[in-house]
């Protein structure tokens, strides 16, 4: 393989074109388009330099899954309208989401703008990416940003006992001119679906709070929790009333579906989730005002004060890995790389 | 006292006229303009006829000391600007929120409907209220919102050991036709300032996880929380990363002050902070398109489904206190009543 450096054991460091290389392939040769198999790979090239395995490449697997399923549209081009002065609707035909987010990224840009605040609405969509990458995308326009969108039914209310929120996921970004932008980008789950699934492989129980089993009692037993029981919001009833705002501002109130609706679509399939996607972009430089830059910089003081007690800022971790994948490649193990490779058979 | 129950024991049930016309008296004669007066009032009366002793007429006792220490204008005038198509500002000139919120509400709810979505920032003001008091008045007009302020350097980011962020809450509104909107709003702090002292009167150590020592240790005693060390966020990592987003949204992005730099201009008079509001509405009618009504009544599925497992929906517990009130006036206690005829002296 083409810039690899095999001399890793178990693995190799994959420079950025070498993973981008491997994902167009891959993708390609599972039938997606061109432009749906480039907008995808940056999705999940930008997690792998970022040493986030669950968002990289392992996701091709799942992606390649899905579309096997029939579960995806593989050449779906997605559709932008312009709804209103401060809304942008991308249909996105049933296709993956990151392409649909890139047509629509300019006009949501400009209506931020020029309204100061615009959302977009990504509707029909198979998600399988990680947020932050969207967030990125406009904090370095200068731009303030929340993503936010429901997943399947895999979690209960606080309170309740059986699955019908989602994993939900909240990201939040914020530009900082000539460093890297603050972002948190987090399940509104006690911890990730994949944590769980990591646990069962490796035959451990779960800490407690993490989940229920079918009868809605507590349970470290990570395949009860999955197959017959639900996972627990994070935060107790506040976690549980963010997950619930996320599942109707990213579902009825962009007229897409709620999670126990996608899971309903899904019939069982196991495939990633189908539904919509919430973006509001705000301009600070029209809500902070003519002093704005000034204001911007206020936000510096908190970071510093921030990391001077000990504690960090979201997003750290993520951009020292970046900065290190960038001069000697991203790991990758060969496990992935056969299971990968298998797929170009 | 006219309107009043005085047969119940250490206390009265008051209805909705009785307590909207002491509370006006008292803000009138403690030098509040009639208009000041009246908005703030319908805002605490709100809060007690819903049962929320910490927000309801209690309130009057920190107003007028607030005042008292020249930290409040009784008599501002908001002003309000047309900033651009999705933004509207209210400098409320020093006063409290609710006249500021109250003048802008008529501009916000126009662009909200023109643009699908718009924001309001409320500058200069001094906070005094319950954030579901403001989500209502957009909730009645069928939008969508979501609410936030910063308040004063209580918390310590989580990993963190001293206090730099506020208690900053998070309140959100979804309009349910026919009925009682669903609300949200909390602190993202672990538990509400007021409980915290409330346990210092009562002489009762806190539960852990709700506050640290001054050296940044895991503490019980209330009383050294509050005066040396820090309240901690609800949710670990997540909500310590809500109150930051908040901080920063209704903060430097609208050109007003972080929960650290209000304490600063308190200067230690303990007086309701001063800072800045962030309001956004949405219109689900622009956002979910041309069957918004269908896409509205899916979300009553998810609040049904979440019911019949066992689960709340929040604020039903006041809309229970406010029907009660309604109908047998709102129960303040004698002591509370003696405070307030004392400030007519």
């Amino acid at each position: 393989m083409k810039d690899t450096d095999t001399t890793a054991d178990n693995g190799a460091y994959l420079t950025r074109e070498a993973l981008m290389s491997l994902s167009r392939r891959v993708l390609e040769h599972q039938g997606f388009s061109a432009e749906q198999a480039r907008a995808l790979g940056e999705t999940l090239v930008a997690a792998q330099m970022d040493a986030s395995h669950s968002h990289g490449l392992y996701r091709l697997l799942g992606i390649v899954q899905t579309l096997r399923q029939g579960a995806a549209v593989a050449d779906a081009v997605p559709e932008v309208e312009d709804v209103a002065a401060g809304v942008v609707r991308v249909d996105a035909g049933g296709g993956f989401s990151p392409l649909a987010f890139e047509l629509g990224l300019p006009l949501l840009v400009g209506k931020a703008r020029d309204a100061g605040v615009a959302l977009m609405a990504i509707n029909h969509c198979v998600h399988s990416t990680a947020l932050w990458v969207e967030l990125e995308r406009l904090t370095e326009q200068g731009l303030v940003a929340i993503v936010c969108n429901p997943t399947q039914a895999y979690m209960a209310p606080h309170g309740g006992s059986r699955p019908l929120l989602g994993t939900n996921p909240l990201a939040f970004g914020w530009p900082r001119p000539g460093r890297e932008p603050l972002v948190f980008d987090f399940a509104t789950s006690a911890i990730a679906r994949g944590d769980i699934e990591l646990h069962r492989r490796e035959g451990k129980p779960i800490p407690e709070g993490w989940g229920v089993d079918r009868d809605g009692a507590p349970c470290t037993d990570p395949e009860e929790v999955l197959d017959h029981g639900a996972m627990l919001p994070f935060g107790q009833h506040k976690g549980s009333a963010l997950a619930l705002m996320v599942e109707l501002i990213a579902g009825p109130m962009i007229g897409d579906l709620l999670s126990v609706e996608s899971s309903e679509h899904d019939a069982g399939r196991a495939g990633l989730p189908y539904h919509g996607e919430l973006i509001i972009a705000i301009d600070p430089a029209r809500t902070a005002g003519a002093t704005s830059e000034a204001h911007m910089d206020r936000a510096e003081r908190l970071f510093d004060e921030l990391l001077g007690q000990g504690a960090r800022l979201p997003a750290q971790r993520r951009y020292r890995e970046r900065a290190l994948s960038e001069s000697r490649g991203a790991w990758v193990p060969q496990a992935l790389l056969d299971d990968i490779e298998a797929l170009l058979a």
